[in-house]
């Protein structure tokens, strides 16, 4: 993992799940992962941890309570801790590098789903 | 800069100095910066920090005292603290997404050159 070379198109290669981050490295306390995304998120916030989505693949449109912001590849986001949220995808499918601190639940304050991942799996 | 969307292309347009850490976000901790490489830097650790070098384009060659390895666009690297590196292009320019804890400074243990940025414009 870390001191290695990742190719982010062969990670994306070995699982196809949606909303299912996958940590591909860590830099120091934060994970990072990759998570290929379609369709709707839920709203959520995450209480004390910033969130950062690159994306690398398609059009992800980044829902605030009071505004949008659309991120196309070779773009980014930080959504600020604290912050309601909800990703939508506006192309089938947006293919993302997120990082955050590890321990993050993906769906944060929402009422645990089926989207929920207490856990993430090292690719 | 955090809440919104980040276009690197952008970001790159409006500077030219190699070497030199732009920083576009922040996640908590770390600092999330934009830096154009040309040519070898200098032989470096980090005591107590990990470095992401998220490579956008061009190809890196990420020196280590007992490898090389190669780090093209889509492409990312951790080198983990303590290692020593040399960062090294295989292309004219490359372009790297470098996130790391905020304050790290980017010749690490090396003596302070004219290579050293000990503080990093936002941009």
């Amino acid at each position: 993992m870390n001191g290695s070379t990742v190719n982010l198109a062969a990670k994306h290669a070995l699982f196809d799940e949606a909303w299912s981050p996958k940590r591909v490295g860590t830099i120091n306390d934060m994970d990072v992962k990759i998570v290929k995304l379609r369709g709707d998120f839920v709203w959520h916030s995450h209480e004390t941890e910033d969130e950062m989505f690159f994306v690398t693949d398609g059009v992800l449109r980044m829902e605030f309570r009071d505004r949008v912001e659309t991120v196309r590849a070779g773009e980014l986001i930080i959504v600020p801790a604290g912050v309601e949220h909800r990703p939508v995808t506006e192309t089938d499918e947006v293919r993302i590098v997120l990082i955050e601190k590890a321990g993050v639940v993906n769906t944060g304050d929402a009422v645990a789903s089926e989207l929920t991942r207490q856990t993430i799996e090292t690719i």
